[in-house]
């Protein structure tokens, strides 16, 4: 690693600061969790100890500007939703968050942006007891790479590969509102500032299921996070499981500010919007008061939208239960300009 | 994760492949270490087992197109080097390597351009048996980020912060020659083609020091990595370690192309080159015999440069022991343009 925090603080009072000065300013902190991590920030690599009996999950995400937000995106915000991307893909595993890696390519050192950067990043983090543990900075076209490492007693993982014919598919929270406010970012729609204001909430500071999925061991049989839209990140479990399914696209839950579009733009955002951060699991009928249970403790809402069955593909039907035809793509990083 | 191979394998015979595809194509493998690796590519998280004894290292290293490689970079080198400077890594601590994760973020998805670049990153993954577990790609500017995981039996790390005066002072291979192909690309000299060749090679195409690392387990007290210059990275251990020390300028070894150079270039080069991947570590006299052994063991040259001594601070000389006076900055990515 190119080490963050490795020289001493003699911080300069510049608008650039050095690589080293900037990085051990805002970024290093004292080890807290010193039971699971050896060696934090400041050598060659992090030393992670194994707990027994557990697996160590392990996820990357790579935010680039203009791809995976806005060039003048408000930089607390951005700390934010990079570890809840991150985050998220923990809950999707039923894993306990335990550390990250942070990889910064930055235009220059400015110090309010990196405050407020800092500032959202670790307000995450210490919410979930999530630690730092090393990195790197580059001078470059703005891009954040994070590595999120979390516990999960072995064999308990949430997978993708194991739902079963015959599952309830749930849904958390509620869908297509970071879809809504980028419709209107891109002046596909205008929204009143109230509906504006909920829908970016959810677009640019997204709250990763963490309780949920970890309250889902033992009850869920696959689960995944929905960031590329719920029909392409459902058909991944589908296809892993070698299975179909059966939605209801009324069932999906929009939040408030899609609730008053037009149905078509309800269904058509719920279904594909993406960067949504919800978890979509399935898990056997027999246990549908043990998932209600599960979301309440992690106080969040859950709705059944549909049924695993044999026949491969991904069925949608409306309320009444006629077939409808809609796309189900995902969101293809290469396909789109 | 936006999920390495996570579709099926329909390619396209476009120019421009889906992100979906590109990913199942040229990064997707077979998990072959199934002892450790519980879940490799394809979920929310890759799931790493522990062995019984062993903590794990982690380290994180961002390439940016223009910072760290020139724009024309062969992908094929490419590849090898952003591997390898994450093993470099995993080498200065000791680790044995075990698994890696891969984002990436390309402004457009080229057959030709993906094909050698990952022919690069498998060749040197599988000279040392590490895998790809899991990544990310996206559409950007040119940044490759990789996160590297290596095994240390628990105590047995090599860290920074434990050199003890009287120690020598050692470092492997040769220094300063991916100074000096740099200096030729920037026109500050003029190298012949075979003097090119050479430099350039180690410039392109590092070998990271892994069986020195693991041969010096037991032997070295401290070792860090030559990623920004000897002299700032000894420093590194210097200051973790709170002692200082005296090298030897002539003493530090050069390759075959800065050989024939002034002996000005040649200390500049060495001192304060970069790049150069190699090992620099602290032994206790009594061991010599041992370093020389485990070098013998990991073929690799080694040369003692010098003497932990309790005063702070890093004091160079000559052969003659005259203190010279040479600047002994790292390089800094946001100090430069």
């Amino acid at each position: 690693m190119i080490r963050l925090g490795q020289t001493s603080p003699h911080w300069y009072n510049h608008y650039m600061m050095s690589e080293f000065d900037l990085i051990a300013h805002y970024f290093t902190r004292p080890v807290r969790r010193t039971g699971r991590i050896a060696l934090g920030i400041g050598d060659d690599c992090a030393l992670l100890k194994p707990a027994p009996g557990v697996q160590l999950a392990i996820s990357t995400d790579m935010l680039v500007e203009g791809r995976h937000f806005f060039a003048d995106a408000d930089p607390a915000k951005l700390g934010h939703k990079c570890l809840a991307v991150n985050l998220s893909d923990l809950a999707a595993m039923g894993a306990q968050p335990l550390a990250f890696t942070l990889a910064l390519s930055l235009p220059a050192a400015r110090v309010e942006w990196l405050t407020a950067f800092s500032d959202g990043l670790f307000g995450l983090a210490d919410l979930h007891d999530c630690e730092l543990i090393g990195g790197d900075t580059t001078k470059g076209p703005l891009n954040i790479c994070i590595t999120v490492f979390g516990d999960i007693p072995i064999g308990e993982a949430l997978r993708r590969d194991s739902a079963q014919e015959g599952d309830d598919i749930w849904v958390s929270g509620a869908l297509g509102e970071a879809r809504l406010a980028l419709a209107h970012y891109w002046n596909e729609i205008v929204l009143d500032s109230a509906a504006l204001e909920s829908a970016a909430a959810r677009m640019h500071t997204p709250t990763p299921r963490v309780e949920l999925g970890l309250a889902l061991r033992g009850i869920a049989h696959a689960a995944i996070d929905i960031s590329d839209g719920l029909a392409g990140d459902l058909g991944h479990i589908l296809q892993r499981s070698r299975l179909g399914a059966t939605v209801n696209v009324d069932a999906l839950p929009s939040g408030p500010a899609l609730a008053r579009q037009t149905q078509e733009l309800r269904r058509r955002y719920t279904l594909g919007g993406g960067d949504d951060y919800e978890l979509c699991f399935t898990a056997p009928t027999a246990r549908r008061e043990a998932v209600l249970a599960a979301a309440q403790s992690a106080a969040v809402g859950v709705a059944r939208i549909g049924r695993i069955e044999a026949a491969p593909g991904l069925r949608l039907v409306d309320e009444a239960g006629t077939a409808l035809a809609l796309p189900t793509t995902s969101f293809d990083h290469f396909a789109t300009p």
